[in-house]
């Protein structure tokens, strides 16, 4: 089978692409296992680093029509959709994030519809769609009220992405992501960044600036779980799913205190001293407004873990990044 | 003060532009009450019947947006944008619906947006946003899963012009409206279009089809008090409505069954009669989604109101549309 990784440069897709292509198999129409013959790789750099024959690598505007029918044709069977403009630079560029967010998605979701044969798309989207008074833990009843325009784009694309399923143009699902900790690499433009930051950082050294108050809680799930659900979620039935194709990921609740605590437990309070505290309004507004922690019965019931503690989410990123 | 109404020909759009003719005046950027010297009425077809100098006719595609920005200059102050596809025409062309319910809302938002002027721009939303497993009284709380593509698309609406309105490119405020009913003239292809349809049209002597059951429940608004709530919600002041800017109209919930007693005290047993019962499931389907009620506290304390009872909104209809 073909399938298609978007943003598949970046830290996810890269990482996905590899798990895949080590797995070697993805669940096809009927449901079966199927054997991976190609992965196209498209993003806007080309994703470097891919020796295997399987892999084709385009590099182009994920918002230009062309470049996503040229990746997307009608031979593709599954579409990991992953390009996004990220939280902070969609505030800031409100016309890029729109851009990306919003009318790339469409284009997908309109190759794959125009393709003809209903490929499954899995479409990831974020603890940002939730917003305004929220419930101690959200759950699919509760009402998302993005309050940034990265929350509104996405919420925008399930929106999308839903319907096309209903209308049986794709086999959607949406996996909700919690914020992921810790990325590895360079800080990138998501307001959630120094979530990985005041761990990466400090462990590698260096210092870091963490811009919110010790007391937010944020909702995490580490890369290797973050991958493992995609993977999950895309070979999950028709049946587990049901007619609600938006699953919210497993995640863990934690204070920014609490992680800065698993750290001193892993990196010793020198790493903890690498910490600077300067409060950021504009970062401190957007993270704020996402809940701390979700209902994840509906992920459990259809196999997807995530970690067991934020100790836990460093050592795994000490042993798949550090190294 | 210049201002533009979408959706100018057609039923809500044209009384909409009667009652401001009449009126005269509009909450200007201030909020002090000013005199409106013109009004757009843009519609695909000529709004007519206006004899006023104050009107000015333009006839296009609302999806154009050349056309879009012609009408919406950079003098204009409010925007009433009703142009929309409704459900069931929606459900069927699913691309025009795209096209008209969510790219022409796009232009219009943008026309808003580089007029610079931070224009007050009412858009018109559905009980459609609603659907799935609801509460009996739907709330600002509760989740949003629209289960027709017109749903998807006014949703969709909904969040742009939240998101606009946060960014401070333009004053949005959205009326979510009940069913409109009793609706004048001929059906429209609303799947609620029976709604009206099994009132006006026996009273006017002829047959009419009712496609659902009679204890299906609807969330009914007049057209008199819809115009109302549209004129009020436009004039409300920024403290009063708040940071959210979805507005629940009034509604009066009754079952079909209730409506047909309703027709029974004002037409009598004749014109029950006329009503030829025929289920249609795809009808069923899209309305039997929407809520029967929602929580109206907000829209009360902005002093919007909604009619008494059913049979008030038969006679309003005999007063304003009958003779």
């Amino acid at each position: 089978m073909k399938i298609v990784i978007t943003g598949a440069a970046g830290f996810l897709g890269q990482r996905l692409a590899r798990k895949l292509l080590q797995r070697g198999t993805l669940s096809g129409p009927t449901g079966a296992q199927e054997r991976i013959d190609q992965i196209v790789l498209l993003d806007v750099v080309p994703a470097l680093g891919f020796e295997d024959p399987r892999v084709l690598v385009i590099a182009g505007d994920i918002a230009n029509p062309a470049v996503v029918r040229q990746a997307i044709d009608g031979n593709v069977l599954s579409v990991f959709h992953l390009a996004a403009v990220v939280s902070a630079q969609a505030e800031s560029d409100f016309d890029l994030g729109m851009r990306v967010n919003v009318d790339a998605a469409r284009l997908v979701l309109e190759a794959c519809r125009s393709g003809g044969c209903k490929p499954r798309l899995l479409f990831t989207s974020s603890v940002a769609v939730y917003g305004g008074e929220l419930p101690e833990i959200a759950t699919d009843a509760t009402a998302l009220n993005p309050r940034s325009s990265y929350g509104v784009q996405k919420a925008i694309g399930e929106l999308l992405l839903l319907d096309y399923t209903r209308k049986g143009f794709v086999d959607g699902r949406v996996a909700r992501l919690p914020t992921v900790s810790v990325r590895p690499g360079r800080p990138n433009r998501a307001a959630s960044s120094f979530a990985s930051g005041i761990i990466r950082v400090p462990l590698n050294g260096e210092e870091a600036i963490c811009p919110v108050a010790s007391t937010l809680r944020l909702w995490l799930l580490s890369p290797r779980r973050a991958i493992e659900c995609l993977i999950g979620l895309h070979d999950a039935s028709d049946d587990a799913l049901g007619a609600n194709r938006i699953i919210n990921l497993p995640g863990v609740s934690v204070s920014v205190g609490e992680m800065v605590g698993a750290l001193s437990a892993i990196g010793g309070d020198a790493a903890v001293r690498r910490i600077r505290w300067e409060r950021d309004d504009a970062v401190e507004r957007i993270v704020g407004s996402w809940p701390a922690a979700w209902d994840t019965s509906r992920a459990k019931a259809l196999g997807l873990a995530g970690d067991s503690s934020f100790e836990a989410i460093i050592r795994a990123y000490v042993e798949d990044d550090m190294r």
